[in-house]
């Protein structure tokens, strides 16, 4: 039967277990999900990108998801989390030089160049156990 | 640097190299995400899924966008698919009866009684290679 996780360990599996995660949000009315490198601390999500449809859709205060997962498909087992919020551009200077000399390097290259923070306003995950 | 995959490498990494996708979709006005495990033949993804918002959502030909990924952390390299179009719930039942024979079961127990067919409109992908 599926578990809920609790808040903690939720948060837990966001800050520690996982580097790649899928951010959703509305384009042009539609929905869309990329995956995304991210860092999390505290109640935030932070992940580079550059120019393009991530960007204009995420820099002003957009509405989005963002969703974590490890699966055992052999076992029929695994875990998500799903983390909802506001994301927007990253524009203070000193914050913009802490997350530069930090660990979070885009796996893109030429590294993109606008950061985007997720403030997370719910967050809930489940846990398949082995049957 | 970034490659772009062919539709044909596209179709065939969600036909035959994952097993979980995340299926974003719009709900209550906000993005939503969330994972399956799923199948895809020809231009269609399938998954099942119990009452809920997944369902709710997505019954009724709602836009959607699914993706799958594969990373390797340590290399910084990885791959992702993400096809976008209209999710329905499959009511034929020589069709259901056909799905319900097949090799899909959700990972969830008890087996959610509800199939959703995503018709894929576009899909497309991305490989970042070892730099």
């Amino acid at each position: 039967m599926i578990e809920e996780l609790a808040r903690e360990e939720c948060l837990r599996l966001l800050q520690q277990e996982s580097y790649v995660g899928r951010v959703a949000f509305i384009a042009g009315g539609r929905p869309m999900v990329l995956p995304v490198n991210y860092v999390a601390r505290g109640d935030g999500i932070v992940f580079c990108t550059g120019e393009g449809t991530k960007l204009s859709a995420l820099r002003d205060g957009a509405p989005v998801a963002f969703e974590i997962d490890a699966s055992r498909p052999l076992y029929g087992t695994g875990w998500s989390v799903v983390a909802r919020g506001t994301a927007r551009e990253v524009t203070d200077e000193a914050e913009l030089d802490l997350l530069r000399r930090g660990p979070l390097v885009s796996w893109a290259s030429p590294s993109p160049e606008h950061w985007i923070r997720i403030e997370i306003e719910e967050i809930s995950g489940r846990r398949l156990p082995e049957a």
